[in-house]
């Protein structure tokens, strides 16, 4: 039996054992985890050090060293946001519905874990932590496979996070860090069916490719945002404006930011110079179709692959369409499922875009950067999926769990 | 490109087009489905008359030629479930939860369509009209792959209900009747990602591994029911005795049928005897455990496989259990997720049950034929599943939809 085999047994037996865990002991155990980190910080800058040194040495970009870094302060709101988990209130447990059946008994669908998760991930070892809380407050088993770039901060998060559980009465193989190696690694673990309920990968396209073409257990991807915003005719210029910058500019590298401008094409003139104005201005690159460039001089032209691009940089692709319908054509081809967003003053257009728009988020108004289960109210999250099956939009604790049937009779049967 | 490529990107256009359809124009269109089927009932026949001719010159059992059989009186009773159907509340459109985020805006998650379904199943014609039916009130497209053996009623259901689709101002390819052939095309259509956004296989346990197997868009599996009841030490003897009877005897072909019995060994000898009289009085034959044998001397011995299996005939299991975590564990180990059910009157060990077992439906003190759309109160099912993600137990219109979020402000951006 493989090493991948036999942690998903052990995961197995805990997510059975962690179905009678009561509410109080997953929380307290979330806090020594937390207490724990904060004791450990220095130990585990140390092992990041080490990670750090490698990828310097294999030349990753200050870009991916900067998420890989695990200093104490990063370990300090790490452990932060696994109180915070901690104070969440329990997904599990209750009974939705509960009704008398014509035949006689009462019946209902009960919240539950959904078993064992394996969280497939690149980088930010700080996700180890995360996912690791967010899977124990919802009942469930996590296998962890970050990348081998992570692999000595994650032994070590996974060697703390695993005490912690073994001295809060928890079972400690409900949180199994895979060893990271090659793909190979990932195929066998995707292909546990019977073992794993989920896989969850994070990371870039290639690696969330790889995990959908081998997988044999269910996925939900975290795939790209490749976000519009629709200005329509007659639109606030000021509110244009606003949600232009806000989606670009406050942060250009993360999945819900603005990567695409459509503007109508009977009010562009109005509309396009100042908004592109302010995202010049704020050091945008505007790259336009032939009718952005008469309008706006500075602009580039977009070439064909500029259009749905995931640029997750200050880079903007920007098309004047001839009204919502070419619009809403744009979006159903080049989009991601991500944020769509409509910046209008027609109820009409507004409904329409609501409706016929096919995204885990659909705004009107309003700037895509909401799509963040912290804005939606979800109090933590373990990523954005984009596959509408079980999950669409931010994951909160509740995506981690399903409902079964409970029905509770007098000896019952069927007529 | 293929035909099965081309059917999918028309059902994707057809998709987006229900997007925008009233729930009335969806409800109408139904009925006109059902008067329509009504009509063509001998032409029906006819064509299924080639199907059962068919299967009789390629030696099908008489069973498999009853499962083809769409006679004029099928056809009343499945033009009556399309009736139902229309009558049933819209599941598409709702906004749940809608509140103001910190932020200002308005956000709440509406109930949206999944896109395109598609289904794949065997012999049965009439889950032609009943899963076409399903997917158009839930406002999805669907393409259906039925068996070969039902290729031409398939053909003709499939010619009827796209000519009322037309005929109803809804787009005809909202239902795509894909050509019966060998594995390839199954493999073909379940590869579809981007245009295919579930598939659901229904059938026997091979198409749904090879479903599995090749699968690159999400499956839900609806597989077997191996589904058990444990009797406790201290049950009601009477209760044990109807309980194990209706799960058995009441329709042994579907899959919420008993297919093993677990008795508490403290009790056997007062419990099993009584009960294991009842059922060989309905002509059950009863595959014992060497304790079982010697308190049923009826019984013969299980083999190994015994265990596990699911035999959807008037076969049963019988294992004598040394306690309630014996049985538990039976069913962790030889349980299918489907339905399992407890006769006890221990408050405590009932709580244990409900909260330990994974299955779609946990019973107490009620027989596993429960589990079922109907008798849950969900108007209709398009199956049962026993998948985890998404939806798990039987799926009703619900199931075939998913939520997407709306946020909706006045100008709002992200602090």
């Amino acid at each position: 039996m493989s090493i991948i085999v036999e942690q998903a047994e052990k995961a197995r037996l805990a997510a059975r054992r962690l179905r009678s865990v009561d509410h109080g002991s997953k929380d307290s155990t979330l806090r020594l985890i937390a207490t724990r980190l904060r004791e450990e910080a220095a130990r585990i800058a140390e092992h990041n050090r080490r990670d750090l040194e490698a990828g310097q040495a294999a030349g990753l970009s200050s870009a991916m060293l900067d998420r890989l870094r695990m200093d104490p302060k990063t370990t300090q709101a790490t452990a932060r946001g696994v109180e915070q988990i901690a104070e969440l209130p329990d997904p599990v447990g209750s009974i939705a519905n509960m009704h008398q059946l014509q035949g006689g008994p009462l019946a209902g669908r009960q919240r539950i874990p959904l078993g064992v998760i394996a969280m497939i991930y690149e980088s930010r070892p700080n996700v180890t932590v995360d996912a690791a809380a967010l899977c124990l407050k919802s009942g469930n088993a996590v296998l962890l496979r970050g990348g081998k770039e992570a692999q000595h901060t994650n032994l070590v998060l996974g060697e703390i996070i695993r005490r912690a559980l073994l001295d809060g009465g928890l079972p400690e193989d409900a949180v199994g860090i895979v060893p990271a190696g090659d793909r190979d690694g990932i195929r066998e673990l995707v292909g546990l069916t019977g073992l794993v309920d989920l896989v969850i990968p994070r990371g870039g396209e290639g690696l969330i490719r790889f995990v959908a073409e081998h997988a044999r257990v269910p996925v939900i991807q975290h795939y790209k945002g490749v976000c519009h915003l629709f200005l329509d005719a007659g639109c606030d210029v000021d509110q244009a404006l606003r949600l232009a910058v806000n989606g670009k500019v406050q942060r250009p590298g993360v999945c819900n930011a603005l990567e695409c401008l459509l503007v109508h094409a009977a009010d562009a003139a109005r509309v396009l110079p100042k908004v592109a104005r302010a995202l010049l201005s704020e050091g945008v690159e505007i790259r336009g179709c032939p009718r952005t460039r008469e309008l706006v001089p500075e602009a580039v032209a977009a070439a064909d692959d500029d259009f749905g691009r995931e640029y997750l940089d200050k880079i903007i692709a920007v098309r004047v369409v001839s009204d919502i319908d070419d619009a809403l054509d744009h979006v159903a081809r080049y989009g991601s499922n991500h944020s769509e967003a409509i910046c209008t003053e027609s109820q009409r257009n507004a409904q329409r875009w609501l409706r016929e728009v096919d995204a885990s988020c659909v705004l009107v108004n309003a700037s895509t950067r909401f799509n963040d289960g912290g804005q939606l109210g979800l109090g933590a999250e373990i990523g954005i999926s984009t596959s509408k099956l079980h999950a669409y939009g931010p994951m909160g604790l509740e995506s981690l769990t399903t409902e079964k049937w409970v029905v509770i009779g007098e000896g019952h049967v069927r007529a």
